[in-house]
C-alpha cells in the first residue's frame, strides 16, 4: 500500500454531505473572488496569453472569452488567486480552491459534465490537495515551496481525472506525471508570481490528466517512491489523519492579512452598539507572532493598511466595510477620522492566546468597557457562514451578481459562475 | 552582482564561432532524433493533445500541424527527447538541445525571426542551460532533479527571451518566473515521463518569457536568492568556469547506453578489416562504474541490447549499423549467429580507464591479436563530427531526408528541420 494509493481508495468513499455543502460555498466563494479580480494585472496579462493562442473554445475564462481547457485552467487559477482572499486550510497549508476549482470547472465545462459531477470531483481534488499538503509536511513550506501551488497540483490532477473518467492505471500514471509537472516557490510572494502559481497548479493538473487518459505512462509511486516527489521536495511523509479534511476550510471575510481576521471578528461584534466618536481607547490583544506580520502602526498605501491592527481596527470601528477590497485605499490611509481613531488603538502580544484569537478591550469616553474575544478555529454554523460569504460576495460585485452567483451554486448550475 | 544578473551578462557577450558552429551541429542532430520519433508513442499523445486545442498555427509539430508556441515547444520537447538520441552535456548533467531547441523554433517561427537570430538564441539558451546545470551541481541531479528539464527551463526561458525581444528587466522577470514553472524528477526514466520532461522545459520557457514581456513580475533573484530555486531543489552554488563551456557536448553516435560508447568506437576502428568469423574472442576492459550499468550478458529485449557490451560487441562487429535505431531488435537477441559472436565476448573492469574510455582486444583465431582505444573525452574534429552526425541522420531517416536536413542547417532555412 503506497500513499497514492491509499490517497485514491480513500477518496473512492462517498464523500460525506457536509463535504459537499462546503465545497459548494467555496466554489461560491472561488468565483466571487476571481469575479472581482478580472480587471487585475495578472488576470489580463494571462488572459491575454491564452486569447491570443486562439484556441478552441473549451471552457470558459474569467473576464470574458474561452479557451482550451489547459489554458482555461491557468487563466482562472490566477485570476482567483489574485486578490488574495480566497479559502485557506491551516493544515494543508494552503488554499486549495485556487488550485482545484479551475481545473474542475475547466475539464467539466470541456466535457459538458453536470454541475453535481463538476461538484463531487471539485471536492475529491480539494481534499487530495489538502491530504498531500498534510503528507509534506511544514517543512516543506518553511524551505520555500508554496504548497497551494506543489500539493495543489495533485488535487487538480485528481480532479480533472475523474471528470474525465480516467480508470484507476490511468489515474496512478496522472498523478505520476503530475510528480514531474508540479512547481512553486513562495519567493514569488509579493510579486504577480504568487497568483500565477495557482494557476500554474491547475494547468499541470489538467495536462497531466489529459495525458495520462491518453496513454502516456508514468511511475504510479513517483510522489511517495525513493528520490520521488516527497524525498526531492523536502517531504516529510507525515500520516494524515483518517476522515475528510477539507470541511476544516477557512473563507476569509476580510480583504487584508488573515492575522487580523480574529480582531475584527471580535470588534465586529461590538460595532453596531458604538459610535466612533464615543470611542476613547481600543486594546487589542494577539498572539506575539502576528507582532511581526501584521502590525504596521502608520501604514501609507493600501497594501500596508492591509497589515496594520491599527487602522483596520479604525475601519472596522469607522463602519467601512472590511470586506470590499476598495477599503484598503490609500486615501484610507491619511483620511483625518480615521487616522484619529487608528491613534487610540494599542496592540498588546498575549501568548496565552492562540494564533487563531483576539480579545478587544474598547474604552468608551463615559469609562464604559467593552470587550469582546473571537477564535477563528472555532466551528462557524453552516448559514451563518452562508450569510457572510454572500455579503463578502455582495461587497466585491454588488449585491445583483452576488445573487446571480449564489442562486448559480445552489442550483447547480456552475457554468454561470464563470460568465 | 547575483548569479542571474551575472549569467545575463555573460551571455550578451558576442559568442565565438565554434561555439555558434557546434549549436548549429546540435540543432541538425536534434531535428534528425525528432524526425525518426514522431511516431513515439509519446509524440503522438502529446501531439494529439495540442492539435485537439486548435489553436493558432504560430510554429510546426514534429509529426505535422501546427500549434501556438507554448504548445509547439511541449511537443517538440517530448519528441525530440523520445528516443534518447541527442545531445549530452557531461558537465550540465543533462541534454541541452531538448531543452532549449524547441523553444527558439517554437518562439522564432511565432515572431517570424531570421535564422541566425534562432541559432544564436539556441546557443545562448543551451549555454545558460549548462551554467545553471553546473552551479545547481551535482548533488541536485544525486538527489532525484531532471537536470534536462530543471536547468533546461533556465535555458529555454532565455532563449525565448531573446527572440521575443525582452529588454533587461523582462528578461530578469523571465527567469524569475521560470524559477516558479521549472520541474523534472528522475524517477520518470523508464516512462514516457522523461521525454515528457524535455517538452515541460521548453514549454515552460516559452510561457515565462511570454508573460514576462507582457509585464507580469517576479523576483529577478528567485535563482539564487534566500528560498529560492537553488535552496529549494539542493543546489551548490558551484562557481561556474569562465569561458563558453556549450561547445563540450557531446553527441551520441550509437542508439544505445552512452558507457558503450566508447568500446563501440574503439572497436569500429578494427571492424573494416575483420571478418566476424575469424574472431575467437574478443576482450573488453572498461571502467567498474559501468559494470551495473550496461553489462548484460545475455539481454532478451531489443532495450536490454542497448545496455549490453556483448550483445553490442556482436552487433558492431556483425557489420550492423549501432548507430540505427532498429538495429536493437528483440530479433538480434535471439539471433544465431549473433549470440555466437556474443559468447565470445568477454567484459573485465579496469579502474586505470576514465569513466569515457574503453579498451579492446580482438584475438583472432589464427592467434592474431588486435587492440584499439578510445576516449570520448578526446577532441574531435570538426569535420569529422559533422560526418559522423549526417551518417547517424542517415541511418534513421535516410540520405534523402539526412541530406536536406544538413542543406536547410547549413543555409539557416530552420523552418525546413520540422518540416
Amino acid at each position: 500500500m503506497t500513499f497514492e494509493s491509499d490517497l485514491i481508495e480513500t477518496l473512492m468513499a462517498p464523500p460525506p454531505p457536509e463535504a459537499l455543502a462546503m465545497m459548494r460555498l467555496s466554489l461560491f466563494d472561488w468565483a466571487a473572488c476571481a469575479r472581482a479580480a478580472v480587471d487585475e494585472p495578472v488576470a489580463q496579462i494571462t488572459r491575454a496569453m491564452v486569447l491570443d493562442e486562439a484556441g478552441a473554445p473549451q471552457a470558459a475564462l474569467f473576464g470574458g472569452g474561452r479557451a482550451p481547457a489547459r489554458a482555461a485552467a491557468l487563466v482562472n487559477g490566477a485570476t482567483s488567486h489574485a486578490l488574495d482572499y480566497d479559502d485557506t486550510h491551516f493544515a494543508h497549508i494552503g488554499h486549495p480552491s485556487v488550485a482545484v476549482c479551475p481545473a474542475a470547472m475547466a475539464v467539466g465545462q470541456s466535457v459538458g459534465a453536470q454541475g453535481a459531477a463538476i461538484l463531487h470531483a471539485a471536492l475529491i481534488g480539494a481534499e487530495a490537495s489538502v491530504r498531500v499538503g498534510v503528507w509534506l509536511g511544514r517543512g516543506h513550506y518553511q524551505i520555500g515551496f508554496h504548497q497551494t501551488a506543489t500539493a495543489g497540483c495533485f488535487g487538480a490532477t485528481l480532479a480533472a481525472a475523474r471528470l474525465l473518467g480516467c480508470d484507476a492505471g490511468q489515474t496512478a500514471h496522472a498523478l505520476g506525471l503530475a510528480t514531474t509537472r508540479a512547481s512553486g516557490l513562495k519567493v514569488q510572494f509579493g510579486t504577480m508570481g504568487k497568483p500565477y502559481n495557482a494557476g500554474i497548479a491547475a494547468a499541470n493538473g489538467v495536462e497531466s490528466a489529459l495525458l495520462a487518459r491518453a496513454g502516456m505512462t508514468s511511475r504510479p509511486d513517483a510522489l511517495s517512491c525513493d528520490l520521488g516527489f516527497g524525498a526531492t521536495h523536502h517531504g516529510a511523509a507525515v500520516t494524515v489523519p483518517d476522515g475528510w479534511l477539507f470541511p476544516q476550510v477557512s473563507h476569509k471575510f476580510h480583504s487584508c492579512c488573515h492575522g487580523l481576521h480574529a480582531m475584527l471578528e471580535a470588534l465586529g461584534e461590538l460595532r453596531s452598539t458604538l459610535h466612533p466618536d464615543h470611542v476613547a481607547r481600543v486594546e487589542i490583544d494577539t498572539h506575539s507572532r502576528w507582532l511581526t506580520v501584521c502590525n504596521q502602526a502608520a501604514p501609507q498605501t493600501g497594501l500596508g493598511a492591509k497589515f496594520s491592527y491599527r487602522l483596520t481596527a479604525a475601519l472596522c470601528l469607522a463602519g467601512r466595510s472590511t470586506a470590499a477590497v476598495a477599503t484598503f485605499s490609500d486615501a484610507a490611509c491619511t483620511d483625518p477620522a480615521l487616522v484619529a481613531l487608528r491613534d487610540r488603538v494599542v496592540v498588546l502580544g498575549d501568548d496565552d492566546l492562540t494564533e487563531t484569537a483576539a480579545r478587544v478591550r474598547v474604552v468608551l469616553q463615559d469609562g464604559t468597557v467593552r470587550t469582546a474575544f473571537h477564535d477563528l478555529a472555532a466551528p462557524l454554523d453552516p448559514g451563518h457562514r452562508a450569510a457572510k460569504l454572500r455579503a463578502k460576495a455582495a461587497a466585491l460585485l454588488g449585491d445583483a451578481l452576488a445573487d446571480k452567483l449564489w442562486q448559480a451554486v445552489q442550483s447547480d448550475d456552475f457554468g454561470q459562475l464563470i460568465g
